[in-house]
């Protein structure tokens, strides 16, 4: 027995079969092709679906149980109709009818950021607990919300769109049409944003080889100029953990969870992000002088945790 | 039957007799004395406790249930024990178990801000609905939070303190510790202070002559001021709604909540305050292109939503 996980991105479509438990047996991608046609992409997760049990049975897996859909935007788990998904083009595409008309198995629709959440939840960083926030630093700030063991959704599956938080009235415009988000300052864009706005304004400043001998300035740049000793770069790594710090606090103070698990290339950068993050956040938490605090770890899973999650949806209540 | 609410207060220690519904028979209230210590007090939390079961017992309204306790500070529930009311000076005292022995009736612990809204779920402004959010804007941001028909608290009963969820980082000090708290914008306090800011930059505003016939800069001086066409009274005004506006946005796209519902005495403006404010959030929420969003309403209950509250905690799961 097992479950087909399907993890829907703007780049990759992956898929694979998880155990019950949220182990991943294996997985398969293939490429969205984002600018195609709804049901272009639709024959393409179909196909993935029809790989993954084929494997599965080479494999002596039994019997798939269930599909579970991972899909950016929003998306009406009760309807299984991707209302909105911005990055796919897609309006209103009834995904999963079309998924189990096709494959004759129930198939489940969640949102990419609430199915990586409980991926992490299920057999990743926050295994075992009853409650966890995952925010995923990437493009965006995605995030997700276990409470009770269960995925919240909000009314009308319009909750946990922590990333557009504010946290900077007045700051930087954000995509969303608000100003000064979460996002804006603790996704990867925003990092690459104000390491760009740094080096205009420090030329000398040790990211400006960093980045020529990369070819590009990225999210790395100024933690490796930090690194050297660079104060500039020291600069907008202070300011990336702080901000980072108050949108964390924020949640912490808002549903003190018992873990707060954070994704994304950037968490590449390790303890040296993750000291100076927590020691922000403790000073600033509200519960700072109880005895139990919301625990801030590093997603175990990466890619997979979407894949994993979506999976094992339909089994969540 | 009924239930027995208690809310103790900085001020005020009010209790009444409560039906299963959330309908208030009868209140009664005694000064808090906060400045004496823990047992005084209990014994006055005793002795109200006493007047409401022998007036319902003339009203013959049958046995007392139970008693629920509505306190200030950090509440264990599973305990009874208030970890920590700093506006009482109370750590660590078994309040619950006290007023269990001293009545011999279940007595049950919650944060008065959560019994609070409670009680407003239960008869007042969300009643009949599935989740809340309410905020009190009182001398502090208070906020109580009900998901599926629950009170949520967060592990370790931290969690809603969304008052202290930073809007304007590098903001005005809290008296939490962190800088530009929702809190410190959105409460009456914090609007006296802006009231104040303004004038003593515009000396020529309306608001001068208004603080001077009332005898004091009060939560309704920049709102008179501005409704007599002063600018400076409604810029005072504007800033408020704006803060206030980013504030409840963030809640809404974290919570999304059939509804959320303000109370506390600048809610006395009504329409004033409420229709520029939803206009606001309208625009701002995440959600905005769906076809249901969170409703943004005015608390019905006043003081009375934390005895109504607190007495059917032990009611709720």
């Amino acid at each position: 027995m097992f479950y087909i996980g399907v993890d829907i991105g703007g780049t990759n479509i992956s898929a694979g079969a998880v155990s019950k438990d949220g182990e991943l047996f294996f997985k398969k991608s293939v490429k969205t092709g984002k600018e195609r046609n709804y049901n272009e992409i639709l024959q393409d997760i179909i196909g993935i679906i029809g790989e993954v049990r084929q494997e599965a049975e080479a494999l002596k897996l039994g019997n798939a149980e269930s599909i579970g859909l991972g899909c950016p935007g929003s998306c009406n788990k009760s309807t299984g109709v991707v209302e909105f998904a911005g990055n796919l083009n897609w309006h209103h595409v009834p995904l999963a009818s079309d998924v189990q008309k096709a494959t004759e198995l129930p198939a489940f629709l969640e949102n990419d950021a609430r199915a990586a959440a409980y991926g992490e939840f299920i057999s990743g960083a926050a295994k075992g607990l009853n409650s966890a926030v995952v925010i995923t630093l990437g493009t965006g700030v995605g995030a997700g919300i276990i409470i009770d063991k269960k995925i919240f959704r909000g009314e009308n599956f319009g909750g946990g769109e922590i990333g557009h938080t504010v946290i900077s009235m007045d700051g930087p415009p954000c995509t969303c049409g608000r100003h000064g988000c979460f996002e804006v300052f603790s996704s990867a864009t925003g990092l690459i944003r104000m390491t760009k706005g740094f080096m205009d304004r420090n030329p000398d400043s040790a990211m400006h080889k960093i980045a020529a001998e990369m070819g590009k300035i990225s999210a790395r740049t100024a933690f490796l100029a930090a690194k050297q000793g660079d104060s500039a770069g020291q600069s907008v790594v202070d300011f990336y953990i702080k901000a980072l710090a108050c949108g964390i606090t924020n949640v912490i103070n808002t549903l003190q969870p018992d873990c707060l698990c954070i994704g994304g290339g950037v968490c590449g950068e390790g303890d040296y992000l993750l000291n100076p993050l927590k020691e922000f956040v403790s000073k600033e938490v509200f519960t700072k002088n109880s005895a139990k605090n919301t625990e801030i770890l590093i997603c175990k899973l990466g890619n997979d945790a979407g894949i994993i999650g979506a999976a094992l949806v339909g089994e969540s209540i």
